[in-house]
């Protein structure tokens, strides 16, 4: 008899219509590979050689102000330019270019510089929440896709660990948004509701890949995870942008956030890595009634703070593969406690 | 005017079918995130811990056999098992599985402890490149997939430096594989040839992105590279898989990994991680007309031994990102010398 717990097999994610390997018995194994460094530094609320911190220069000789909430400026090295000339067309299918435009910012999510998203009481939380909405919706007006994101951790190529994210403006629909775009509109052509929406509820009801659940929102590691402690946190009603959310939705998504992003802290008893970020519809003028909005949580580690899930050879050359379900990996999370473990102890 | 060495631009991966965001003014930032340990170890050629070297115990209790060239086993930790029953129909289009079925075997390239590939002789290439042949025809007769590839260095989570590479087989096509299919089955319906083919035939012709040309084989970094030195190697002329090789093609391969692979390591002065794998027709019974074979190196390094590039949250959740073109990597890799630092050096 099939047991997903013993046996290998695949599952399908229907939001990029790919599939992933899960190999539940391989976790058994001995790990002899590279061992990361785990962040269990303890840091002052300011660094003077912090180039996020108030009041701090930065490399360009610009002087920060003395913010009290956040604070959001131009990055620096910007990947994105906004005033690109047009790339000449290319008949060739093998050799297709499109010029790019966009801008790529950097947002601060406190000046306290000793602490991490979770860290963060729930008023300043909602400072970030509100500036990820006011970016969104100015970048919105130019851009038809708005990514917002944080890469937390070394481990995740983050070189300062002042909180902070980013948000880069795109004049295209990166593959990622194309992939949902399909995805969630051939579904919704098919079942008339939103993909997302109706996967929820089902998540409700069933309860057992649930990580965190507040009254307006849902954190669980979804049945299609890659990464082995992925989340994907969504809300429970119908909401296409971060934009559109109500004060309710917006003071509840401060609540789930701290609570998720302290039982990832707590399972390592570490800040622990991961790259997060917003998908929501497009600004492109449509009605987008198939999307739903929802943040993706990404973190590399898997067997404890020193040992991350290596996605290579097979992962990269044939298809994703996890060493554990993502109902066990719920387990765990939801195991552990949602306050954070240094507010715990204090 | 629209300058690609100096304008953010995205290109097309005609085989993926997905585009790649190209930022080649971002290498001019500064890096202060993580560093990587170099591997520049000068090891001896048989090591008495090693558990993949010759005559030695791996944790399983077997005892490895006196191998004069390459040796294969079943890799203690399997991710996939022959003999999965399989998994329940579902009806819901938002939970998915199926059952999978395969092998994992690892392949030792040489009982030399001390040498990766490109400081194998031609001849021990040659003897990989049998392996990588003999095993695909045998598991191709069960499985319509066989992966072969190589994770090389503690960066791509290698757990041991003795030269080793690894075969897994699918009962299933992997993501990766169906993507190739299904972009090449399209392309050969509208054109009528395969679309690496005419591919190879352009980069012949054009020369701006080739490293390595050898009689029968060409590498260049493709135009639509995701990772800083990414390579293509292929054989110039028409061949569906790794087993359909002519002698002379399979002698030739072996020169021309040895010189794209230690083009690579005298990049840094390093041991230069990678994970590379073999694409081939499936093992399906069809003509498979529309494939051609074709093997790819995806390496991290970007500025030195010790900084790697990162694909984190923008590339996670929107696109591959790189920070130098196609061209530029390619001129960096043809400046360098052919023959490998240690071999110059001897
Ligand atoms: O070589 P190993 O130890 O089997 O494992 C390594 O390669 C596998 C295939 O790419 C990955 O799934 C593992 O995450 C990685 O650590
Ligand atoms: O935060 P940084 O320094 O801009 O850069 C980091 O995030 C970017 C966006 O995901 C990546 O392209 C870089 O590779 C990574 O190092």
């Amino acid at each position: 008899m099939f047991d997903p717990v013993d046996h290998p097999h695949r599952r399908f994610n229907p939001l990029k219509g790919e599939w992933v390997l899960v190999s539940p018995h391989r976790a058994k194994r001995p790990w002899q590979g590279q061992q990361e460094t785990a962040d269990r530094s303890v840091r002052a609320a300011h660094d003077p050689d912090c180039y996020l911190c108030a009041g701090n220069k930065r490399v360009t000789g610009e002087t920060n102000p003395d913010y009290a909430n956040t604070f959001v400026f131009t990055n620096d090295f910007a990947a994105l330019m906004t005033d690109t000339p047009e790339a000449p067309a290319s008949a060739d299918p093998l050799f297709q270019a499109q010029s790019a435009r966009g801008t790529s910012r950097v947002i601060c999510f406190s000046p306290d510089h000793s602490k991490s998203l979770p860290e963060l009481s729930l008023d300043a939380i909602g400072h970030v929440i509100e500036t990820w909405q006011s970016q969104s919706a100015e970048l919105g007006q130019t851009y038809p896709w708005v990514q917002v994101f944080e890469n937390k951790g070394a481990m995740m190529g983050c070189s300062n660990p002042h909180p902070h994210g980013q948000i880069w403006a795109n004049s295209f629909l990166p593959n990622e948004a194309a992939a949902e775009q399909r995805s969630q509109a051939a579904y919704f052509a098919e079942h008339g509701r939103p993909l997302l929406l109706d996967y929820v509820q089902r998540e409700i009801a069933d309860g057992a890949r649930t990580v965190v659940e507040t009254e307006h929102w849902l954190a669980v590691v979804p049945y299609w995870a890659a990464w082995p402690f992925e989340t994907l946190l969504l809300p429970k009603e119908h909401v296409r942008r971060i934009t559109d959310l109500t004060a309710e939705q917006k003071a509840d998504l401060a609540i789930a956030l701290k609570k998720l992003t302290s039982r990832y802290d707590n399972l390592f008893q570490c800040s622990f890595p991961y790259s997060m970020g917003w998908h929501g519809a497009p600004f492109d003028g449509e009605e987008n009634e198939h999307w739903q909005l929802h943040a993706h949580f990404y973190p590399p580690l898997l067997r404890s703070a020193t040992v991350r899930k290596f996605m290579v050879g097979y992962e990269m050359l044939a298809e994703s593969q996890r060493d554990l379900t993502a109902e066990q990996a719920a387990d765990r999370l939801r195991a552990l406690s949602d306050i954070h473990f240094r507010e715990a102890s204090e």
